[in-house]
């Protein structure tokens, strides 16, 4: 669905797009000449669809040239509820500031009225185009003002794949939290998993049973609880995990496994001498303070910053309608030891 | 010190206060007409100063009937790596969207050429005047550029009281920690502070012992101990603690209040029931998932961003050279008991 746009609406990288019956992406490759394979025929209709409908990628450059300014939108959900939002703001204003644009920031703590005032003001600014990102890694639904914007998703993706996005890849993280536990030659390792439907729920069991699979070892279900995604969550189930006999645990984040450290302290039990623990997130206060400190998985979300500004301005693009997906690296700490023989 | 301006240097209010031989906030009160008792001669001084300079108290205005933009400019020194950088933006952007002006929000992670750059953005961008903020609350030596715009210090000032700054109230917060345990009907109140050297070090002991002094209890240096303030700092005192035979402790932040925590548990002792325990900052993904949840007091971030943006627009103004300084109000939870009678 369009939104009613006046005569000031700028034909956007989507126009072109539906004009040329290709995907978004196909579109910023032509237009930036990223050098991606992109056949004849497409890039014939990409080219009809920009001279029919007068897109101007370099609209910005008129205004350079009058003095005025170059901008670069950032919508984000959660600046002061959490410190995920301040990386991605770090990470796209490195970028967008390398590149000669001014990143104009909106936090909207997922107020529509707000975020509704915070693209149209960005609109009026004549934005090259509009980041728009979530706090945590979900599919949206793209708010009618960005139909006039080119857009990049950042830590979120439209579920039609019609939009370029930037996310996590939970899977190759759920991959590495495991392999931190293999690696020391655990083989009985337990998921504490989070109950909340979403890409990280589904991405990082995934990315748990192909490092299993991959070091020789089957899925047991039996090893897989889901809890409240926190520290209630990972106390709640201390007694769980201690049922499943296993040497190792990899929790969701790191909330869940700051409250499994409580509950298994409580029973007179210590990380990593008793159970090896692993966590997701790398939430700084909480991972490298926890005592032992947490090995964890991080996300990338300075990264995903980043490059949701090189994908907005044409410096590399998502391949196809997926989103283009950021490694999550290990950072071990030291909540991990060898299991004991037993 | 003045930075050499060049013929497009804007005069500013403090050009307007050196000139008028005022403070600064003398010059807003007088500019913005805020019905405070300025004295007849001194408002004259303003009057006759802001002539001779020609400074232009809504030079914005201009730009405005041309369609130009209004920009409030906000510079952090820490958005990725702390919680407290995206409530002081937010605080910011609701009272600066409330007044229709956009807010140019700059990262700069302590990095003093993003700084540089992020200031002349600011200025090349017109904005009516820059906050400039701190993710702790210290004394800053004012960049070079800001002299070339109005500016409110944001959670720090600056040490000759030249610029209008907005800080919170340690005193009154170090009152409301004490007073947290007090009603509770404790009178050995422990306190481990931070071993850092900063206005939250000296505001909040003089505020526990004014609390204490109000609740007509001497104050026992034997009480206090400086500790390193984070985890770390409150796992390694919780000896010094337990010798001081206190029934609560006041901790300096949530982190240490979290790692006194560890300690007391790996003691198998239990908050509350054998120590009260009282944190500060509310750090939330601390502070209220912490088994049992941490009472303690609020550093005011949003309001300290609302207020900054009411004194740039002179809606409002720090009394004389003092800093205005806003509450720290406490936020009980479920850490502080009855002490048992002993």
């Amino acid at each position: 669905m369009k939104s009613e746009g006046g005569t000031h609406r700028a034909v956007t990288m989507r126009d072109v797009a539906q004009a040329a019956g290709v995907s978004v992406s196909t579109v910023s490759h032509v237009v930036n000449d990223t050098g991606a394979r992109i056949g004849a025929e497409a890039r014939e209709r990409v080219r009809r669809a920009i001279e029919d409908l007068g897109y101007r990628p370099n609209a910005m450059a008129k205004n350079l040239v009058k003095g005025g300014s170059r901008f670069v939108g950032l919508v984000a959900d959660a600046i002061a509820s959490t410190p995920f939002a301040g990386q991605i703001i770090h990470g796209a204003q490195d970028e967008a500031w390398q590149h000669g644009y001014v990143l104009l920031v909106a936090n909207t703590e997922g107020n529509e009225a707000a975020e509704a005032s915070a693209i149209s003001m960005m609109l009026e600014h004549k934005v090259r185009g509009v980041l728009y990102s979530t706090w945590y890694h979900r599919a949206v639904d793209l708010p009618a003002g960005l139909t006039e914007a080119d857009t990049v998703l950042v830590n979120c993706f439209s579920a039609d794949g019609s939009t370029p996005a930037v996310v996590p890849d939970e899977r190759s993280g759920g991959r590495e939290a495991a392999r931190l536990l293999l690696e020391q030659g655990h083989r009985r390792i337990a998921f504490l998993n989070t109950r909340t439907p979403s890409p990280a729920r589904d991405g990082r069991l995934e990315g748990y049973r192909e490092a299993l699979g991959a070091a020789g070892l089957p899925f047991d279900l039996d090893l897989v609880a889901d809890v409240r995604p926190d520290q209630e969550g990972g106390y709640a189930a201390v007694d769980k995990v201690l049922a499943m006999r296993a040497t190792g645990v990899f929790c969701h984040n790191d909330r869940v496994a700051m409250g499994l450290y409580d509950g298994l302290r409580e029973h007179g039990l210590r990380v990593p001498d008793d159970l090896s623990v692993v966590g997701f997130d790398n939430q700084e206060v909480i991972a490298a303070h926890l005592r032992p400190t947490l090995s964890t998985v991080a996300l990338p979300h300075y990264e995903l910053g980043r490059r949701g500004v090189r994908v907005l301005l044409g410096l590399e693009a998502p391949e196809g309608a997926a989103p283009l997906a950021v490694n999550c690296p290990p950072v071990p700490r030291s909540s991990i030891t060898r299991p004991s023989e037993s």
